[in-house]
């Protein structure tokens, strides 16, 4: 199915000399897309007009004139910036040109202006970041990741809804399972708002798993494990911190004496293996849920490999309705909260 | 200086086929303590008559009815156990004959009989329980772990205020830094509730570094991390999977064929330094925080050496005042909230 993504060129820690060459890779694998690419003329025309070149009728570059930075605040970036290539790529989505938008820049920004031009969808109160981590057989997609602290249990519900669908519509999986993460298994455990959101989620109709622990999320005891932002956003830093110490340690003790490193030669295909398996540039591409349009956001330090995963993901998202899905799913269930009423 | 551990025989996944030996090893290691053995007389008598034997004068059994098992709710624990191995061994800390108790069993249980018989130290509300966790150059001490979900910015206060005075009793170290989970460096960032805390320990003495993230636990970037025991606990028990799942996966990369078999033998004495490096058993032993006495708890499935180092680290911190230093310090604090009113 034709899709187009918008792709801000300009984010990320290194621009376009990712985003660039990820359009192009994304473009070889997927006949049937086709790309704007959002920049600075200076910054990327020539490279984009090569790419043009190469796939005929399927990408246009598009100019931008200014670049939301890293350290800029929502609000700057809202308000003084309305020419970037980050809110360029997102009109773009608004407008129907491109039907999902594509950037490794300010999370915060990204955030704020697709909240402002494409609007939430009726009922979602916060737009959600689902992030995708590696389990023994698979993914585990975690959301609250953005800056949804102080949740109420009805956002951790909708969480719980938009997460559902994300994993059919990414995984094509018919009802995946949903986790509410706490302190116990027990139900009468967790603070009040997880307590009543365990109740909400039970009575939802989702494949409600019931409440989940920390350990589960590497377990993969569920597909969906939904949070506040505040704890899904220390989950995932304190282990993206826990990966590395580990990999510096076995790094460190396989180099440490020339025994060790002659070891560490000869065991190079398993334990790139291993890193393949853990790699977290397969992961990379967190969708924002709960938006009139698909948004993903790419790791800011992300490769050209990492960066081509979000533009997959993207469209996959895209060819797939998330969007219209997570409308019609909401819509019945409010249907069926006003019913209540 | 002269120790006394009230041991509860019987707690933890084990119980006296793990206590007993390593009381064992402690009184081996620690010419100047004693312990108090307690338990059911069927099932720990003869073997604390021969482990007094050995060490005379050093080791007394005494007699409990019953054991708080891990299913039990603290409610009934507390109620229907009087005479719990649990309950007998703090209540010898509350006579004063020992100075530290240390269980193996059922956390919730014993932080409510803890609470019952020793009570909280003026000014504390809430007892914290604290983790330690390995990062490249030593531990980071985080708190809470325990079931302090819905915490006030004063509760937050307080556990910078005991895990700065753990460290210094612990690790003997004059100002411990301590850091605030949070969601990002800048004070602006996070809820209501950590935003006021930042300000609380900004405005404190201790020697705050400000926020932290959830990767800071692992790079050791403060002494101490403070947080609420749901992300407290949601991150330990994420830490501890992720760390499982990557070792699981490393086994299956190094088993997968006969020639990674081969390199895995070769390289035993790499990874099994890698594995002490990161070997969960030398951090067991975690200080519940606030009380009237010095109470750690092992974790359940710890073997001897594990509870062993539980039993080093109470008698430790009963030796160097752990109790006195935070009453002192709280009451400081709260002479000073007085002046300030």
């Amino acid at each position: 199915m034709q899709v187009t993504l918008a792709i801000d060129c300009m984010g990320g820690d290194h621009g376009p000399s990712v985003t660039v060459p990820a359009a192009r890779q994304f473009l070889a694998d997927d006949a049937h897309a086709s790309i704007l690419l959002v920049g600075l003329p200076a910054s990327i025309e020539t490279q984009a007009g090569a790419l043009a070149r190469e796939f005929p009728e399927r990408v246009r570059f598009i100019a931008a004139s200014e670049v939301v930075e890293m350290h800029d605040s929502p609000a700057v970036a809202m308000r003084s910036k309305k020419d970037s290539s980050m809110r360029v790529a997102i009109d773009r989505v608004k407008s129907g040109e491109a039907q999902a938008m594509i950037s490794a820049g300010n999370t915060g920004a990204l955030m704020a202006i697709a909240r402002f031009v494409l609007k939430t969808l009726p009922g979602i109160d916060r737009p959600a970041i689902a992030t995708i981590l590696p389990n023994h057989d698979g993914e585990t997609y975690m959301l609250d990741l953005g800056a949804n602290v102080d949740c109420t249990a009805e956002h951790l519900l909708q969480f719980g809804i938009m997460g559902s669908i994300l994993v059919s519509v990414l995984k094509h999986k018919e009802r995946p399972s949903v986790g509410l993460l706490n302190i116990g298994e027990e139900e009468i455990k967790g603070n009040e708002v997880v307590k009543q959101a365990g109740e909400l989620l039970r009575n939802s109709g989702l494949n409600f798993y019931g409440n989940v622990e920390g350990n589960d999320i590497f377990q993969g005891t569920t597909d969906v494990v939904v949070c506040d932002g505040f704890v899904g956003n220390s989950v995932l830093k304190a282990s993206e911190g826990l990966a590395q110490f580990l990999i510096r340690l076995l790094r460190e003790e396989l180099t440490r004496t020339w025994y060790t490193k002659l070891v560490a030669l000869l065991a190079t295909p398993a334990l790139r293996h291993f890193k393949q398996r853990i790699d977290h540039r397969r992961y990379n591409g967190a969708p924002l849920l709960g938006l009139r349009g698909v948004v993903v956001k790419s790791h800011g330090s992300a490769d050209a490999f990492a960066f081509t995963q979000a533009l997959q993901r993207a469209a996959e998202a895209a060819r797939n309705n998330l969007v219209e899905r997570i409308e019609s799913r909401i819509s019945t269930h409010m249907a069926a909260e006003g019913a209540f009423k």
